[in-house]
């Protein structure tokens, strides 16, 4: 097995090249939309949620074919989610993956309609006849992805976020947003990247599936104490902004020492959720280690 | 067979009940998200696309409870357009329906969210298992309704739109954008009802892609008309605001004459190409009627 830097390059090469074919080519009408698509999606983030897709599909001995269509959406989920939340109306943010921001580089309309469309495509991409030989389970994958993406989802988490502003949360209200906001789409890439195999029965999906949550929380709370802690260029993206929009975060509430042995805890949960799987689980633990040592 | 009135009452009682059950309740987290969508969903609009998919489903054979998710989807899909059209960074509208659009009766950020909520819930609805028995053709109708909807349809429309005002178009090029714009979810649900079925083969669903994409044209002509010639109080929206933004439209290529012919023409097109069904489209038939023929 190669180590996890070049697995993980590997696999970011490899999401990086299925994106730039399954979006629409920026010559293809109407072409400022697609570009604009384009450089919301290409050649930027750590591809978090397809790694997770990766290494559970590797888990679930899926075809990697299937993985791209599974990993292409789901990052494509989150980068409309990006997109739109960096709006005026939303965070107001101007950089993003150490760019300008979808409606920076272009304008407000077009990133509405970027995010709207990359929405459309993922679910497209789920529905692909080449995705599975199972329709039935094809259809729940992406059940799974519109409940992991709507109002009871990551967009319902962001309203709380909104709703949140300025006000005192308690830590479980805290918990209550970010399962939503972070954790709902990284649970899910987890669980389609296994669905895209067959060797996993229910009671291992919903280990699995706890693995995502304590993942997902872990890496809202090393966020929080990233942009606490970091500087712009290092993110990436606007750093203590969490604090200058008098928002709630881990840190806030619980000061980074006690948020970081949070996220210490929920890292040592996830682990202990992957314990059956043995060695074919690696990958999984790597991305864990990944995403609460990160430096971005 | 009940007179046309009747039966379209009846389809437009149906289908609010439906989406009336279907939209996450109010008083449910996040309420205040779940609220906008029910505010900006139910109680308004003709229903149009929804009469369309129950008109085809009728024609197909198809149960009624199976037609009911999906003319609730193409809602939501349209319903998530309209939110997201009305924002201050596009149209920037004010009324819709004849109430407040929905981020002037709530906030902008919500608005996007709404938006973004109901496209999630649409491809929800059409990944249910009641939906189908066949679970290939569910995929096949997400993946027409995702197509239908994204940066080759609905939105790539808008984008067109964006891109053209202030600028002459061609009658061509007016016909391309809206026969994304409008065209494309229009001819969306009048297939996707008859999907419900599957009593027609693929030259039938042929002949009602042709009607869809008449009487999807007709509309967007018919609207033109009306935004030029009725009032703000009868239309429910804004009206004369296509001039007052400077927007190409068949009345100001054509002239308010060519542009009724225009419509004249594409209806009589659109219920030659239903001529084989005989009586079983007379619903389809009473629908293109009601849509070129009507007020507001």
């Amino acid at each position: 097995m190669p180590d996890f830097q070049k697995w993980a390059s590997a696999h970011q090469l490899r999401i990086e090249a299925v994106l730039k074919q399954l979006l629409p080519q920026a010559d293809l009408a109407p072409q400022r939309l697609h570009a604009a698509m384009r450089y919301a999606v290409l050649d930027g983030g750590k591809r978090v949620r397809p790694l997770l897709a990766f290494a559970s599909g590797e888990l679930a001995g899926a075809e990697l074919s299937r993985v791209d269509y599974t990993a292409a959406a789901v990052e494509m989920i989150h980068v409309y989610s990006l997109v739109h939340d960096d709006m005026p109306c939303m965070d107001d943010d101007v950089l993003r993956r150490g760019k300008p921001t979808c409606h920076v580089e272009y304008d407000e309309a077009t990133a509405l309609l970027v995010g709207d469309s990359l929405q459309s495509l993922a679910f497209q991409l789920l529905s692909e006849q080449a995705l599975s030989d199972n329709p039935s389970s094809q259809l729940q994958m992406i059940k799974l992805l519109a409940v992991a993406s709507g109002s009871r989802g990551m967009a319902g988490g962001q309203a709380f976020d909104l709703a949140s502003i300025g006000k005192q949360l308690s830590l479980p209200e805290l918990e209550f947003m970010h399962i939503h906001k972070t954790g709902a789409l990284i649970r899910a890439s987890v669980l389609l990247g296994a669905q895209c195999g067959n060797s996993l029965d229910a009671a291992q999906l919903g280990k699995l599936d706890h693995f995502g949550k304590c993942v997902g929380l872990a890496f809202q709370v090393v966020d929080d104490v990233l942009d606490a802690e970091a500087d712009t260029i290092t993110l990436g993206k606007t750093a203590g902004k969490d604090a200058d929009h008098n928002k709630p975060t881990y840190v806030s509430l619980l000061g980074v020492t006690q948020a970081k042995k949070m996220a210490a805890e929920l890292h040592e949960e996830g682990l202990s959720s992957l314990s059956e799987f043995g060695m074919q689980a690696q990958r999984l633990r790597e991305l864990a280690d990944f995403i609460v040592i990160r430096k971005y």
